[in-house]
């Protein structure tokens, strides 16, 4: 049984695999990673063992879990490499559920399992240089033309974007003051219409993430994911997945960081003593273990939420979204600070999860955007 | 069915009627009591609706539920009046549990069934001048003659001390150097060989929180609660409870505070819009909600540990400690500063909310001896 | 010589005056205040000190010096009685100022020198219940009949106010429209067109803040304090004035708070060692010490930038404001926290200090609207 | 004039020749030079403008002028790269102000001027692998050897070591118990029996931060830099001016983070508006402001005691240091908060400046060793 009411003993299970995954397989890889190799053989490996796309049925490449088996599946990753679970969350969680739910029969069996199983890489390409959190602003249009739609614009941080078979593209099919009424999703194949180039950033590398211009891209009308100007919804849904999953992330991120951190307090001395016998340090710790905790039980719930079909889940999946970041760069803090030097070298893990930490705070909407959603949520309940 | 997977229909039932309760009969009494009148009349009343030992079977006069329905109560009563709440799960949640537990058969028949019906107040008497958080170094001491134990010692900071019939009294029965291996607990009919003396403190006015002496209190063996040298382990389950119950008045408080800020916000204008409309205050409001759904699940995980006997209880009680304390302060001050004035009068509840709040992070263990409880825990589950 | 380059040697001379007054006049008398008594002959002890007005000229019943002098007296008063602070700067600081400034010659001559000397009180009518701190809306109106001034109006949190001689009194002297185009100030002595309520707030006691309803009180137009429908401009600089000061009380208050806890963790023993001992509150202490030095310097450079007419004070006013109270505020959560019970009770200071310090964040302008103008004044500045 | 009383005309003058200087020549090379190239010439350049030691006599190679001055400069460096303000300050503040003062003549003679012109580079070799923020436990040795000392031990996290011309080395010349009574000073020219390797950290790269070893390098007296078995308190002189400069990297950092984001937001929209319109922003940039001027003031007093010999300055020192080092951290959040996925970006500045901030938490002892020693201070001045 699992020690929190949120999950089952199935939920435990998964873990188990996914931890087992993690350390022998990407806790290695994870440096490499974060040089800037996107790793596609993980998403393969994560894929034959259903951890890519556990909630997916098993038909379609999935391991016909639910929602929580996903939650628990990009922590354990995010322990080991956030930019792996960032990249399988996209795939697993948005993608996967997308073309499972929306996509048309044909588009739906020509991708979603090699999705689910990572042999095939589909980008979700959503947000634009003009408007970042502000989704239903872009600008992309796809234009009907004969039988077909004709896209064009130009998208930003696009994870796996340099690497994708495919984009999930959000465009605009009706007039831009319909805002989020106008917005349609397409699949859209690599083609050389696509044009992506890489984008430097902190952290999290090795995401393949980048900007990809979409130039007269031909697709026909079997390519419409979801009804036509109803993609927005799509996407919201799609958003409360993933900000549930970058609560993951953060909680993964901040366990792990806690953890190197107090091992360290254990081998390292100072004037005389271990780290650990330092009151000050002793309560650094366990004032990251009280918020972890704190933040562990939202994000399992938000997940519990989502596999009830709880009305509850939209506002939790923000609540985890915040919350899990917060951890993550607080937590990465408290632990580079407890490991000095060497947690500032690139011999700590710590290092690359500080770095990381901070992504978590920013993509799939900046926590201040989350804070308007959320007080909108209150106003409505309340 | 709960929202809260830790939390069964059962504990929904029994805040809806806490909660009628409270609105009904406590809110209007809240301010009498920060004026310092007592609520035994309240306690009464809670008694008879088995509000008060919701824990205990019923034919000790009890509700025959759970700890978790004396969680709940406890978070629903603290909305209304912390003070009330603070003197309800000591009299409900500590005393009365030990007297089920521990107290022998006859003691037991003569107090228990009045106590949780709220008709005799027991105080629990175990902080001293010496030593407040420190409970291992009390000094009181009982000391054997004839048949009988003769008590003498002091104690502060007493809870009910001013107003109750008897006293749950933690007494030195061995050298001090044993520490916590040389305390057993007595209950003590008040007598007068008892002397009482209010402390006027900032907050949780109303509590009869008392400096009580014992000068050559004589009591028999039946007195004895627990094993003899052995009352230190009754005085920590107590404590785990008391600390999850005071989580649970950080909620409250919490909660409540708000509750008064959000409904402030919509009806008070400044600069020509209701104060609701300046992102600044939503930020603060959904920051607030934020913080108060994470604790809000450990403070109930807690509680669901409890009655399942499980190992993680005494952890997840120290982080309910802390979290609902620490949610109390931030949250009363986040509510008084969008209140303005109004908040720091005493017409507002705020006000009062304010003053309780900083008690929870004192009694019943200061957050600092709690933190390294915590730590103490860690390295032993690590 | 100052050891702080913003002051010079007169200014330590001041604070040796005020501080030794301090200890031995309002030290003994602060929890009598507290408990609601008006100080008046504290005020009148400092008048003839040269303490209350110290930047007024000497002809005019001040002591001839400077702005910085009166901070540095509200800071070591502030320190024993962060009421009597309160008092003495609005009476003293703003008070006597615009008398001294604006006022016509007669009234000045009338009350100048008694208010000056705290043989006569002022109170500064300006908040409404409308509109706290946005004091461009205020509705009380004075109305031309004949060569007189008809005032009509209610104000609310008026310090002084149930005891005040007179009040200076903003009122609108043109259309609402006009907001802080339409405000003129004038000394309305009291008389039985005034009524007076007192509010009962959670802290700064004794400073009898009241409601003051004004019913056709009649003047003439020399209690017109400076130019008609500019009165605002008065009010900014008052209320600059005033936000430097609270920023002093605020510096008190946390330096009273750390002596306080630091003194009680040395003679204070735990687990067999004094507080002191502890890493932890070592540092809670160190970082009180931190915060307070850097607040500490603003504050002085504020004062420092109004007595040289330098165009930074509008700035350093709003800066000493926020930085003194939140200072305030987390200096005594800490000491409290130190202190423990011991510190909740109403036989610390700290008692005291925690319920005052609030204020500070609220008085003289909410900390949210000074943080509004700070981001108006960087505009205008970047 | 100076707006700040700590500072006079001639420092605004310094602070002019710097800040065109690192907009003219810094702010091109500042990417580069974090990609890890060492800025050599850079240095040069500062030698050469009189800015890499002012407060060294000018015949020494310096400007004549004093640590305010250094202090200035490194602000000014540091808002377009901490890492060259890192390496200048080591070179400028400490290793030339130790070969002044400590340096026998004809060493002195040797190296001073090429060191404060920047035409050779001298590292400090003080922390070790056993005992970063803990210098007294060095392991190092210096053994006398006919007129000789025999240096061997192994140096970490030093800066310029990679690229270093001669090495002051903090070796043990007696027994390790009396730990910092048997320390002293060596300057060591590179030769072949040193061996360097690189340390590669998370930001401030180009530093040349390198690991040193010592493998029986041999020095004659004259390389003796202070008195035998005193270099501690020469350590304890360079670490606080080398916290002080801390501090102003920190201040620095903050202020062109700032300033970035500031920019950013007001020419960014989201949601139809200019970022800066959102007040949640504006107060994100007001309180950043807030304490950037409280923090920038203790700064520049620690300078100030610094220069004026006063016994404030030990004290002060490490108050800028944690004040300076925190508002790095804290405001490089807040900045790339933001600017979100920009801010993320090596396009923008704030990417580097957030990874280089935290190196200021942890370097010249991390802030927790600094708290330390600010209670023992407070201990000893209270």
């Amino acid at each position: 049984m699992s020690k929190y009411p949120q999950l089952g003993e199935e939920h435990e299970l998964v873990r188990k695999t996914a931890r087992e995954f993690a350390e022998r397989r990407v806790v290695p890889a994870a440096r490499a990673i974060d040089e800037g190799n996107y790793p596609r053989d993980l998403l393969r490996e994560m894929g034959d063992l259903g951890l890519l796309a556990p909630h997916i049925p098993q038909e379609f490449g999935g391991a016909g879990l639910d929602f929580r088996s996903m939650v628990i599946v990009v922590e354990e990753i995010a322990k080991a490499s956030p930019a792996l679970a960032t990249v399988a969350e996209v795939q697993g969680s948005m993608i996967s559920y997308n073309l499972y739910r929306y996509a048309q029969p044909n588009v739906r069996e020509k991708w979603l399992e090699d999705v689910a199983k990572g042999r095939k890489i589909v980008a979700f390409a959503l947000s634009e240089p003009c408007c970042g959190s502000d989704a239903a602003a872009i600008q992309t249009r796809a234009e009907r033309r004969g039988g077909e739609w004709v896209i064009n614009g130009v998208k930003l941080w696009i994870t796996s974007g340099l690497y994708a078979d495919a984009y999930l593209v959000a465009a605009r099919t009706g007039p831009p003051e319909l805002r989020h009424k106008s917005i349609s999703l397409f699949l859209v194949e690599r083609s050389r219409c696509i044009e992506t180039s890489p984008i430097k950033v902190m952290g999290v590398h090795g995401t393949g993430t980048a900007e990809v211009k979409f130039n007269d891209c031909v697709v026909g009308e079997e390519a419409l994911v979801g009804k036509l100007n109803e993609g927005f919804q799509v996407v919201l849904d799609d958003l409360n997945n993933g900000r549930t999953c970058v609560g993951a992330i953060g909680l993964g991120i901040a366990e792990a960081a806690f953890a190197e951190a107090y091992a360290y307090s254990k081998k390292r001395t100072a004037f005389g003593r271990p780290l650990a016998e330092f009151q000050v340090l002793q309560h650094y710790l366990a004032n990251a273990y009280v918020q972890t905790e704190a933040v562990r039980n939202v994000v399992y719930l938000a997940a519990f939420y989502r596999d009830a079909d709880d009305p509850s889940f939209p506002m939790y999946a923000q609540l985890a979204k915040v919350l899990g970041s917060r951890l993550a760069v607080e937590t990465t803090r408290v632990a580079m600070q407890i490991m000095g030097g060497f947690g500032y070298s690139t011999e700590s893990r710590v290092e690359m999860l500080y770095r990381d930490a901070k992504a978590t705070e920013i993509y799939e909407g900046a926590n201040e955007v989350i804070l308007n959603t959320i007080y909108k949520f209150l106003e409505k309940a309340l």
